[in-house]
C-alpha cells in the first residue's frame, strides 16, 4: 500500500535548519550539523557522484528511504533554498512536486528529477505526487511548514525524525503550531547508531479528542 | 562517582509543561499527556502510596532515577508550582534545595524530604546538593530554566529525556537559548517502549569550538 511519508533530521532543541536560511544556504548557521549522520554514508555519497562511505544500519536505513520514494511533494522556499545547492542532478531522482501560487513549465533535470510546479494547492499537489509514484511511497520532503500542514489536515500516514546529538539554538523549528496538539501518534520503531536516533510514527487520523 | 544529572519527560515538539502552568497546575494544560508512562508504573504509584502498577523495563528504569537520588535542586517557580500538588509526602524523599533570591527556613516534609531554601546562587546550592547526597547523586529537578542554565555553565554531566509520542502544541520548552549552540552531548543510551523513548546525553564540557 502507498505511503505518503515524511522524514527529518532534527536538531534535540526541534530545529531542521540553523538560523538565517535562505537561497543557497538551504541548511541555515550551523544547520548542517543536524545531517552529518548522513554525509559518510556510503549511500548518500553515490548518490553524490562519490564513492566509498560508511555501511551499516544507518546506511542500510538511507537506502530504504532513498527506495522506497516514487514522488516527493516540497514547498516553495524549500525549492529556492535548495535549486542552487543541489545543482543540475538534484538527490531525489523522481518526479518532485513544487507546491506554490505561481506556475512555471516542468524543470527537467538529470538522473530522472523533475520538477513540477503545482498551483492547486497542498492537496492537488498531493493526488499528482501519489499517481507520479505509481505502487511506490510519497516523500512530503519539507520544508517544516509544509509537513506541519500535512500533519493538521490528516495527510501524512507516517512520521519519521532523525534527532541529531546537537543543540543549534535557533532556526527554523519542525513543530511550532498550537493546532499541533489535536494530532495523535503512535510509535511505531525506534533505531538508533552513536551519530543519531530515529523515531518512527504512525500519524493516527481522525477526531483528536 | 556522583553524577549531577537532569531527567525530563518532554512531548515530541519538545514541550516539559502545556501552557497556562502556574501555582497547583505544574504541568499546564494538557501537560500530564508527557508523562502518562509514568503514572500507571508501580515504582511510581508505590511513591504515592498506593499498591499494584505495571512492571517492565519502563518501571525498572524509574525504580533506577527514584533509588540513585540523593539530593535534587530545582528552581523557585517549579517550588511553587508545585508544593500544593505534591502535598504532605512530597515525591523527593531526599533533600531538596530550591534556588530563590528570598531566603526561607527549611521546610521539613513527611518521607524524607526537606526543602533547603538556597540563596546563595545555583552554584551554591549545587554544592550543599552534592554534599548532603554523599555517594549518590544530584538531579537537576527543573524546571527548564535552570535546566538550561546547568547546561550552560558546565554544570551538568548527564542529560536524560523521556520524549512522549505527543503534540502539546506550546508550552514550556525545554530548550529555548540561542547559547545552548555552544553545547556539545554525546549520546549514550537509547531505549524505548510502546509509550515512550528515553535518550540519555553525556555532556561534554569545555570548548564549544
Amino acid at each position: 500500500m502507498q505511503t505518503v511519508y515524511a522524514q527529518m533530521g532534527i536538531s534535540l532543541d526541534g530545529f531542521i535548519a540553523g538560523p538565517g536560511d535562505g537561497p543557497g544556504n538551504p541548511l541555515g548557521t550551523g544547520g548542517e550539523r543536524i545531517h552529518e549522520w548522513v554525509f559518510d554514508l556510503a549511500a548518500w555519497r553515490r548518490r553524490q557522484g562519490l564513492e566509498g562511505g560508511r555501511t551499516g544500519a544507518d546506511n542500510d536505513r538511507v537506502v530504504r528511504i532513498l527506495e522506497r520514494n516514487g514522488a516527493v511533494v516540497m514547498g516553495r522556499r524549500m525549492f529556492d533554498n535548495g535549486k542552487e545547492p543541489w545543482g543540475p542532478n538534484p538527490p531525489y531522482r523522481c518526479p518532485a512536486f513544487v507546491v506554490t501560487h505561481s506556475g512555471h513549465e516542468p524543470l527537467v533535470r538529470e538522473g530522472g528529477t523533475t520538477f513540477h510546479f503545482a498551483t492547486g494547492g497542498l492537496q492537488d499537489a498531493l493526488e499528482r505526487a501519489r499517481s507520479a509514484a505509481g505502487n511506490k511511497d510519497v516523500e512530503i520532503s519539507g520544508g517544516a511548514d509544509l509537513v506541519q500542514q500535512c500533519l493538521l489536515e490528516g495527510l501524512l500516514d507516517e512520521l519519521e525524525i532523525h534527532i541529531a546529538p546537537v543543540l543549534l539554538g535557533g532556526g527554523i523549528r519542525l513543530f511550532d503550531r498550537p493546532e499541533l496538539a489535536g494530532v495523535r501518534l503512535e510509535r511505531t520503531e525506534v533505531a538508533a547508531s552513536a551519530d543519531v536516533t530515529h523515531v518512527v510514527f504512525g500519524v493516527t487520523a481522525g477526531d483528536p479528542s
